[in-house]
């Protein structure tokens, strides 16, 4: 993932835009061979977001990694870690800051004891890192980070990873991925290896390249795995028995008689000039049990019949596909029951 | 516009996909010239809404042409009429339905008086036209079409144009465009000549060119031109001097002292996990005119303040950015007098 920085980083260059923040679902397609068993095809869906410009050290950095979080908590996908690439931090800190490769490597001791925030901390009570003027400045930009990453409310879900490092060579100073932690195997439950879900980092030097002076606009953004995240729910609703739905039809109107297609038409447009997403067949005269099986098979929730018994009265019935209940509601109150219904569930 | 039912007819075909209904956002591409003083660049967004599948006659072909109006009404662009391609109707009956051409150009003589639902009771009024086996067979069609038109209560907004022929020659049947109805020009307001905004039809037999063996999937389906209307609603609030806002934000937090970024990045962590959308800028130290002209710019309706006066007593400032006011709200109850504002508006 996070191919899509590339024109990303090209738009920039080519407007000549110093400055953005944006999101983007869009294509992208991978180099590698595609492990199609996984849902890994070559062209897949991707959600980007990204901060361009030049700002103050580590403020959109750490507003990347808050959205991470939150995209991650707000999808529900159980308990997460956002791993940093040690390695590349080591990098920018000896090659970029000129820190002496002794002082990062101690540092590096101890982020193999554990990540976060309280190794900051840690780091700045050691004498052999607090007194080295080289030392305090590397660590100046991580403790800036971690700083606001406590204020963002997210610093226990990010730590450091020695052994991650990213394959893209544009990328910057931190680099990180966010991994689903892997809930223990219970009876009957599939084991899911699932890996990195999200993706991101700092590409500084990225927009100069495109640029026909090289002139540089500093870019941090991050990457959602759209696609790898939709097989780990589908898996997990299939694992459950639970019914993975295409589509967000809340109310299906069918009729167990013939020629009831126009009071089928006339419900509908009430139901749609309501806001209330409706669907029935494109059938003339469909079987009832066709228009039933199609609401289990889609997952449709609420089913309104109309007949001739619902005409003479002057009523509507409202069928719960999941009970298979069915209340009769006066015509003119129908649509109010049913999205009485809808915002109770 | 339209062109992206070329994809995907493809995609029916090469998946063997035989029903779906479905809507798309996506980037098309003009072959002629583009004008880009009006807007029309050759690379453009578009919106497309799709039935495809073996149905009964002109049912996916009404809810297309309901779903339209739907999406002019919401979008308020006006008043708008959607035209009906005559020679194509008159095509599909002398050459698919066989129906001789005296009798269609005799319909035609209708059509051209006015169009909609009138015309096809008129037409099954005049003794020439009912009285003919042929014409009845003919008219079935349109006269179900209007039928359901009726029921979804958007007949008056339908009507034939005789001299309407969409360029495009895999459409069959029934073809539409819809079109703004220009206002009167007022003092101080540019005229606006927009023409169509969206358009649609049926195109039968596009599927089988794509099926290596030439199996048919009728299609029924409609575009909205999305940079179209872009463009008429930013000159329309140009003209009223209304400001077009390209972001969503609803609160901006600012601070009039240094050293406040701990503190701003607080509140804005409370407003994002309250689901309040909310920016500050990315500067440890940045000037209250800077923050409050980006808010006036951006047309950001809402600012919260915190300074060394309101930190002390436990305070928010919440500044409207239209009227100049400010109130101060206590520090626990800031997020919910926001929410209070902005359901309001």
């Amino acid at each position: 993932m996070t191919l899509l920085e590339v024109p990303f980083a090209r738009y920039l260059a080519m407007n000549k835009v110093k400055k953005m923040k944006r999101y983007h679902v869009g294509k992208a397609w991978r180099r590698e061979s595609p492990t199609i068993v996984q849902g890994r095809y070559r062209e897949f869906c991707q959600c980007d977001f990204d901060i361009a410009g030049q700002f103050d050290p580590m403020i959109p950095d750490a507003e990347c990694l808050k959205i991470m979080c939150e995209i991650l908590s707000g999808l529900q996908l159980g308990d997460f870690l956002i791993k940093m690439a040690w390695k590349d931090v080591r990098h920018e800190m000896v090659v970029k800051k000129g820190l002496a490769p002794e002082v990062a490597d101690r540092i590096g001791d101890y982020v193999q004891c554990h990540g976060g925030v309280s190794l900051v901390e840690q780091m700045f009570q050691d004498p052999r890192l607090s007194q080295n003027k080289q030392a305090l400045e590397g660590l100046g930009d991580l403790k800036l980070l971690f700083e606001y990453l406590t204020l963002f409310g997210i610093a226990d879900k990010i730590s450091f990873d020695l052994s991650l490092a990213r394959g893209l060579d544009y990328y910057t100073g931190v680099i990180y991925e966010a991994v689903l932690l892997q809930t223990p195997t219970q009876a009957g439950e599939e084991p899911l290896n699932v890996g990195s879900v999200a993706a991101g980092g700092r590409y500084d030097g990225l927009v100069g390249m495109f640029d026909p002076k090289g002139h540089k606009v500093p870019c941090v953004g991050l990457s959602i795995g759209v696609e790898r995240i939709f097989y780990i729910v589908e898996q997990r609703m299939k694992t459950k028995g639970e019914k993975v739905r295409t589509t967000e039809t809340q109310v299906f109107v069918a009729t167990p008689q013939k020629n009831f297609l126009q009071e089928r038409l006339k419900l509908i447009a009430e139901l749609w000039d309501s806001g209330i997403k409706a669907e029935m067949l494109y059938k003339n005269n469909p079987k009832l049990l066709t228009q039933l099986h199609y609401c289990e098979s889609t997952g449709i929730p609420l089913v309104v019949i109309i007949g001739e018994q619902e005409l003479k009265e002057g009523v509507i019935k409202i069928r719960s596909v999941a009970s298979r209940e069915e209340v009769a509601i006066k015509r003119e109150n129908f649509v109010a029951e049913i999205q009485k219904r809808l915002s109770e569930s």
